[in-house]
């Protein structure tokens, strides 16, 4: 059983958060593979069972590099299908676009034939953060990391 | 173990759909409760572990009924958490909200903190239909009927 | 030339930013009808050049009286095209569905074939609070009152 | 007074669907300036007063090349307010994302500060194929073009 968190970070501000989505992947017992873009392989899909991807907000969708990689995936378009994702996102400013770069990076994975929890406490879609995340959306994005793992376990077991 | 299907339908189109998505939820062998939104209650969701919205597309979103079954909701917000979810809608054209109006739900049920799986083989977000549903569309109804019904099995085994 | 503004209010949030956005309208030196969604009739939007839309934040979309308002509008569908229309929302956290709501309302206004002009400065698809709107908000009000208010100007030149 | 019309393509549909949008903005005598994303120029957005984007459907979104565009956009974020925008798209079939990919397209327009009207007459939010585009599809592309044109006429005059 492993996650795959890949991230885009041109401030820092998202990659903070994917660390922080590790630890809450690492808490559910569940291991972890945390990949910065440049460096990221849509090869690893394959030996994952769940896909957590974080990104800058710019113009209310993820970067090009985000969605290069997700158009790279094609490759295993209808083998994914039953693993599950989430997404996070930082934004330069409240109600810029973070949730509609969250909403879109669901529905990326959806039709990957991906399964996704949504969230009653806050932060619905996903985890969002203003700036640099401070304490409150760390643990945010502790929870999402913990919610895909136990998720990830319940249906893979 | 018990999936709720609440629908409105104004000319038949969504209720057709509907009875295709509880004969997929029948085939994966779990029990179903079909409502019309004139008959169903919010108090039904403590009951079920699945629940599947249709809805007519309005204004490229469920209709005003549908909208008041889900504010009703709230009274179980924080209760309904790890429920599985699912939608649909029939729309009058091709491309006229039908895939805004199942986002829209899919939207309200992650509030709600419930899980949802994408399909990655068409009709990725959900089930629509342009008009009456044919055979085709019927046969997505009941996939979506299906996968709701086995993923509340597995999640809840 | 004359705008409407609906807007639906539980908590008076959302009706603190009605009366923001009409000061921006008036701003513009426009006539201004402000509507509580229980006071609003759709056969008003005969006699208006612009409809902007308020709406607390209910499970990441409008209210469904706002719905209901928008549904009984098909009335008028096909005699609304070129009108100018806006959307403002109030939601009880940050990033719980503030953007979702306000592109929903801004979707529903496109079917009607009315025009809407974004944002480059921040809250870049209508106007969006946390809570109760502070002085920050309410200048993003004004501005968007004024902005549909002028936008109306130029196109009933 | 001129529209740029920025377009993707791997399979040729997006291309004939961008042809008979140039053809609207002809129609409604305005200047056009057509692209293919891999000649486009994002400094070519300081000559024109309106954009129009087209993309295959690459899960739900617009291509990473578009969305490298508007990213590289940024460098005149502030400068675009109040020009008309435009979205197009083609997708393998029948709602699997060309909704969600001309929304994406006009949010992202949004946050230039962009115009954009939709269209009460179906084709909501941008015009859409699936496939090919047939005579009813080029038609509701022309009218985009056609549409854009005359607003950005109305707009400058």
């Amino acid at each position: 059983m492993k996650i795959l968190i890949v991230y885009d970070s041109r401030s820092g501000n998202t990659e903070k958060m994917a660390y922080a989505v590790m630890e809450g992947v690492k808490i559910a017992g569940v291991e972890v593979l945390l990949k910065n873009i440049d460096e990221a392989s849509v090869d690893e899909l394959m030996n994952v069972q769940g896909l957590i991807i974080g990104s800058p907000v710019y113009y209310g969708l993820p970067t090009a590099k985000i969605k290069a990689f997700i158009d790279d995936s094609v490759k295993y378009h209808g083998k994914l299908d039953g693993m599950v994702g989430g997404a996070f996102a930082s934004a330069g400013g409240i109600h810029t676009g973070a949730e509609t770069t969250i909403t879109a990076i669901n529905e990326m994975l959806f039709i990957h034939g991906m399964i996704i929890q949504g969230s009653s406490g806050g932060s619905h879609f996903g985890a969002a953060s203003v700036g640099a995340p401070d304490d409150n959306v760390k643990e945010t994005c502790r929870k999402l990391g913990e919610r895909v793992a136990k998720l990830a376990k319940k249906i893979n077991n």
